[in-house]
């Protein structure tokens, strides 16, 4: 009897609960400015039936391609943004100067376990060193993660390739979580091994396929330690030798890499500007990063964010939309090795004494929208979230506290900025992700544009209502 | 001054409403028993991890293929999933017997327009009659949907071929709803043209693609109107002809069918059951349907749906959950060209007198899960919406009013029974449906596994607390 009457408070509970939200969630609809969701409207229509980001987007990638930091594609990137927003008649269009890493891959590498005759799948790192020119051979360690070099000790890593070997987590639902709970071998593995006398580093590629595609991607090179080379192997290739060790214990590796790195590459940002009419001194930036690895086109990594922060803008101008405040789109250079391009942003900012209200960054892919990661006061938060009946239930769900970019959080570090990053559906982007596969032809344009009305209608609602 | 005591009043609205909804939902959060939240992530923890779904989806694209109702290859899937079922051990394995529609394509179709000498890419639609064995050459008139016809009349429709040409919508969010509003030109578009006197008709096929790549799919022929051969152009054929019609209004458009209906052929609906152990006699029914058209693989739609019920089950027995009530896998026969599987589970659960509590269906793709829809009282749907906390805010985050599927809606008109259809991104789905390219490549693992954990999980929670 009395466990009946418990099970009927809860259900009183959760059905006055339920009750109370949707009576206040319709209140909130109610209280949209149907002025706004006309306009929310507008933007998507616009970008769903033009697809005009997918169109820039086919032609940063089947035109220009990869541009790594200091490569001549990365110039020709630079050149071809700064004219799509000179023909889109943005009110300022213009670039900053910077200098960035120069690396390059150099001939493609060669990676190899002794005894058998098919080679494995390999990429360098970026940022790598270079074997000798006849190679490296040598035996190999296996380990799990950082805590095992530092377990294992000199005497056992002394004159060996260490081999990172920790799967990326298939178990994590975000997939950037996964990617974020593995890619410390590959940021910090080839330091660490270093420091035990390791002579090369091979890691398991970083990602969420399983293919045999490598995945590039940073490494960092710690002060006063010796660089020693490092390459990402393709999953199937780092089964393959995880297998060899299994049988022979003593089993030895070759491998061949070929990088180098020359002396820093003048380049540039990218920004485009519709001015204020109100506020003209309050910036609202939304960007992503020009620059790629040297494989693939970089597409979803991110020729995408660029694209879409070149078509928030537009659709601003097509829409007849006029911005109180400034909106720039800002193409970033070198987000993959060095991150100097959102430095210098966040430098000059500071040294101009510029007011920026608000960054956003899309850099996780092109795919269906989901929510925004914010980083900024609670109240700017749950005024955001106050916006959601706005957003279809298929597009943006949420914002979740904390989020941003590498390109837009020192804007936060010198000058406290808010910074906001886009969320889109991740379960596709780390199959391809700093990989050979991340070409424009596993983006879908209407994934694509979403993402992009979703980013412009956010802007829209900040300029309007602001924090 | 009084617009500035309005703006703070609503601020002050916004911000009390945030805060109620925000401390509701932590209180709701914080009311979910953690026992549940344990299952819970072992469903997903398993299912991304085994990606038992995903093996037995290759399986049955790459090893059976498509299954139109009739063909040997659906009896091969009939048997197959049988023959799974029972290797799982579910408590019960059965089938049910019924007729189906025994349609066939014949030899590839033809259609030119005449003066051109490239074909047109063509697909019949499905249970479409034939053309004379030498083909129909006609004039031609382009339409935009039904009501054109019956505009147009008798004089100016009597003798042509109607080109029903209405695109699909690309402004609609959700793909489903833009496919819903465009076809009608295909389901009565050929019986609306023939009873005013056409002689075939053509259709820009269904789809978001910008392809050629036709789309089938079902049509109905109303009673007492004579049926008149009809199919579906890529559309970029449609494109062409619309183009050649603008040229010449008078050209002429070749098409040659060679589909025919046989005799009704015996087939099944595929049953497994996990026996309740408190309620056995409560059944809740999670299906999908085995037939597909027969193009492509029938992937998405919907082995996908197919092999995620079977997986709810296994999941339920691999992680020793026990159910109360009895959970029942149907693989529907028939949806695709006559819906006869969902009837017949219908009409015998009807005659059985059992007793149905839900019913889930799967069938509009494998993608991301985001949410789902709900014929149900709202008390039930309040109900379900308290659990939205155990979803990841990446995978299911709403239960919406409305929902169901083309096998399970029959259990709800003969016995009222509760229906739920799962809704996962939509946006590729229309791409591909139907089509040459509905296909396993196009099914991503993780995406796949999201839907099986996620329908296994409202399962669980539909068991253990009722509606």
């Amino acid at each position: 009897m009395k466990k009946t009457k418990i099970i009927i408070s809860t259900k009183l509970f959760f059905s006055s609960l339920i009750f109370l939200i949707s009576f206040l969630t319709l209140a909130q609809r109610d209280k949209l400015d149907v002025n706004d969701t006309k306009i929310i409207k507008e933007i998507f229509d616009e970008s769903l039936t033009s697809r005009e980001t997918y169109k820039l987007l086919d032609h940063l990638c089947n035109k220009i391609g990869h541009r790594l930091s200091g490569s001549s594609s990365a110039s020709k990137a630079v050149e071809w943004t700064e004219m799509i927003m000179s023909k889109y008649n943005f009110d300022k269009v213009y670039k900053q100067n910077l200098y960035v890493p120069n690396w390059k891959r150099g001939e493609p590498e060669v990676a190899k376990i002794i005894g058998q005759k098919k080679e494995l799948s390999v990429l360098a790192l970026g940022m790598s060193v270079s074997t000798p020119k006849k190679g490296i051979t040598a035996e190999v360690i296996e380990v799990q993660g950082i805590e095992d070099v530092e377990v294992l000790g000199r005497e056992k890593i002394k004159g060996k390739i260490v081999f990172f070997n920790r799967p990326t987590d298939q178990r994590l639902i975000s997939t950037g979580s996964a990617y974020g709970g593995a890619v410390d071998q590959r940021t910090s593995g080839p330091s660490i091994a270093a420091k035990y006398g390791a002579i090369a580093v091979v890691i398991r590629s970083v990602g969420t396929a399983f293919d045999d595609v490598p995945h590039t991607g940073v490494t960092r090179y710690k002060e006063g330690i010796k660089k020693i080379p490092a390459a990402a192997l393709g999953v199937k290739s780092a089964d393959r030798l995880e297998l060899a060790l299994k049988d022979n214990a003593n089993v030895k590796l070759f491998i061949k890499m070929n990088c180098i790195t020359l002396e820093d590459a003048p380049s540039h940002n990218v920004i485009g500007e519709l001015i204020g009419n109100e506020f003209p001194d309050e910036i609202i930036t939304v960007g992503g990063h020009l620059d790629s690895w040297d494989v693939g086109q970089g597409a979803h990594d991110d020729g995408a964010g660029c694209m879409q922060s070149i078509q928030v803008l537009n659709l601003f101008k097509k829409l007849g939309i006029k911005p109180k405040r400034t909106i720039r789109a800002v193409m970033f250079m070198n987000e993959e090795n060095g991150a100097r391009g959102g430095l210098k942003y966040a430098e000059l900012a500071k040294d101009n004494n510029e007011n920026h209200l608000i960054a956003i960054e899309s850099d996780a892919g092109a795919f269906t929208p989901r929510g925004f990661g914010v980083t900024a006061q609670e109240s700017t938060i749950n005024k955001f979230r106050s916006w959601l009946p706005h957003f279809d239930m298929n597009t943006i769900t949420y914002f979740k506290n904390g989020g941003g970019g590498v390109d837009i959080n020192p804007l936060n570090r010198l000058l406290g900025t808010p910074t906001i990053g886009f969320v889109p559906d991740s379960q596709r982007m780390f199959d391809i992700h700093h990989s050979d596969n991340d070409t424009f032809d596993t983006v879908h344009p209407r994934e694509l544009e979403l993402g992009t009305a979703s980013i412009a209608s956010l802007i829209y609602l900040i300029d309007k209502y602001g924090l």
